[in-house]
């Protein structure tokens, strides 16, 4: 029967073998009370294994509140446990609340975090996984050989659906493949969801009958599930291409069943992500996570960004790009969407560490800040792209690309 | 125009107006260039107000990793945030990228947790809130003047439909009014979910047609939305009364579409809990939680036990279960689970700091292992609640109540 493994991090006052112990314990058939008819056979097939233990360094403080060491060390570890899938099936929500649940309650951990999932051949069967992903989404946008070049509407509140629609416009005449609503953006008092797809798909669908490229727009549909689907089918009538799912607000259920219509590409964003993963001892990291959303069906997903304005480290998002290339359900992959301070001067980096242009690089400032404009903003960031893939230094792609120069004149730092 | 606030716990190394402002600009409209039309009446309108500091100790070292202090000093402080509902509406999902989001992102912060939120009194006319709640649930099992007694099966994983019904046969006549799945439980190889609500609602309905009583059994039907929609209405169609789900795992667009049914009580499970609020500076706070699943619709939502055998603090129980009593959408209450080993003994200090018997209060061992069987352990669960509402002390108690007395020398400790 196949299994799943989860693989976690944690620090424990206990010695390591009893803490994965009572890990596969609470998390498995429990054994409190003798039941007629249990057998050791059914304990076998049904409970929770520990795989491994890696043992790692001791420390003298816990990492978070929980039973005291009478050694006065917490010893932190990798260890792997399995679970078979007899037990839950292709049912996600068990599937995390086996994985992660009451894990977190243990006083017996001052430190747990699920660091990856290793899933099974079948699930790779049962879910079909993004319906565009990667290769889908450069099909809606045209855009090959190079990475999606994207941005946000800023403000996030506060413009009408005719501003935001004339922003759209001089973005889609710079060039740009996709522009998204922010996650706090959905529909408002002065910008009326319904308002804000008539507007703006107007300028998209007459940009693309001039042009032959259709701008992707990500129009942020996140709420309870039907309003979800009516705005879905809004988007659909409209010749849109994308819809936005704040992915931790909604929550798994709603998300699986928005990518289930399978008409549009979904751009999963991660906001409320700093909470599940900040603390290094403590929710779950990158790989696990976008496996679970990945299998639920979204096509895009955040990421952050090398030198990115927030807390993540270069290494964190290193990591996060390798897990979203690597196949899952049906050979399937999604689109990292990388942003934050993002302005091309970062796509040196970006492309040395991962090797890779199947990203959507969102720039915010970088792209209607730019000296010569817009235009000049969407060109430079293509034009840093190509440099960084030809192995030019940003010193030699400022030599060769008069916008890409202006872009480091204006936003960067000496490199 | 009404406004949401949302009350903060943080840390940073700057001033405390400086990080006031970054929390309110980045969850607001943004400014990063001047939007023609977008005037000062406008971003008055739409834009995070900073309501409140209050300025606690400053510390040596940072909670969690961000920017670094150049003082050295790292500041606490309670704040409070303000947003206009003209950006959200009643829009759960986009409330919750609005309250927390990117927030958790940002180094200026060093530790960040949303304690409680404040919603304007529209929102009680727009959101029902429980269907059922306290007063619906103890209608449903015609409990009155003490807690619902109630009580899981274990082993979780691996009993058949017919074990299981065994089971609740033997606590229906033990005299136990609710009995639920455990949170790993919902369709598994050897208990299928509509096999096991088929053996179990013989033996419930069998037990009401003799007793008049109808036990409660919260069939754990977290899954997919369509499955859990499938799952509900086979639940309602055998004659149960109440459906479980595993809140965080399924998320609140899902969860809210099954409390729209509104024809079972909703037994709320927070497991992964932990995740959110473990750290002291990380997540957010029981009081702001289960706001937003009350605004859901949930009926009954865990808040852990005193002297529970987690983690959590007994004064972290207490506020939880008074959080729980509040009145809030429509004047509703959500009915408070109290678990985690419980076995009678901590009836008393639970009454004597909250001073109510509005609680389903959950025993496992307490009840199976009693020395007197399962019915001896529900009795002694109603003694030690009648003897904490009498004002006994435990040694009093011991001395009324014979099953009560055998359950402290099984289970208890000197008190």
């Amino acid at each position: 029967m196949e299994r799943i493994t989860g693989k976690y991090y944690i620090e424990t006052p206990y010695e390591l073998e009893k803490a994965a112990a009572v890990l596969a314990g609470e998390q498995s058939s429990g054994t409190f009370v003798a039941i007629p008819g249990e057998t050791e056979e059914l304990k076998q097939r049904f409970a929770a294994r520990v795989e491994k233990i890696m043992p790692l360094e001791s420390v003298k403080e816990p990492a978070i509140p929980g039973a005291t060491s009478k050694s006065g060390l917490y010893h932190r570890a990798n260890i792997e446990v399995s679970w078979s899938i007899e037990n839950f099936g292709y049912n996600l929500p068990v599937l995390i609340s086996t994985l992660q649940g009451n894990l977190y309650e243990l006083t017996q951990f001052t430190g747990l975090k699920l660091m990856d999932i290793e899933l099974p051949a079948s699930y790779s069967g049962h879910f079909k996984g993004p319906q565009f992903g990667i290769t889908g989404c450069r099909e809606l946008t045209q855009v090959q050989d190079r990475p999606l070049i994207g941005t946000i509407i800023k403000p996030s509140i506060g413009m009408s659906p005719q501003q935001t629609a004339a922003l759209v416009k001089t973005l889609a005449e710079a060039g740009i493949d996709f522009v998204k609503d922010d996650e706090l953006q959905s529909s408002a008092a002065n910008s009326k969801f319904e308002d804000r797809v008539d507007a703006i798909m107007r300028v998209i669908n007459d940009h693309a009958d001039k042009t032959g490229k259709k701008v992707m727009y990500a129009f942020n549909i996140s709420d309870e599930t039907d309003s979800m689907l009516r705005r879905y089918e809004y988007i659909v009538n409209a010749g849109g291409t994308c819809a936005m799912l704040s992915l931790n607000s909604v929550g798994l259920s709603g998300v699986k069943k928005i990518c289930d219509q399978r008409q549009l590409a979904i751009h999963g964003h991660r906001n409320g992500w700093g909470m599940l993963n900040r603390h290094p001892l403590l929710g779950i990291e990158f790989p696990a996570y976008q496996k679970l959303w990945r299998l639920a069906g979204v096509d895009q997903i955040h990421v952050n960004g090398i030198q990115n304005k927030f807390w993540e480290s270069d290494d964190s998002v290193v990591r996060s790009i390798e897990a979203c290339l690597q196949p899952l359900a049906n050979g399937t992959t999604v689109l990292p969407v990388v942003s934050s301070g993002q302005w091309g001067g970062q796509a040196f980096e970006t492309y040395r560490r991962t090797q890779t242009v199947d990203l959507l690089y969102m720039a915010g400032g970088g792209i209607m800040a730019h000296p010569d404009g817009p235009t000049g903003g969407v060109v430079a960031l293509q034009q840093a792209w190509q440099g960084a893939v030809y192995g030019l230094t940003q010193q030699e792609a400022v030599k060769k690309y008069p916008e890409f120069a202006n872009s480091v004149k204006k936003f960067g730092t000496s490199s």
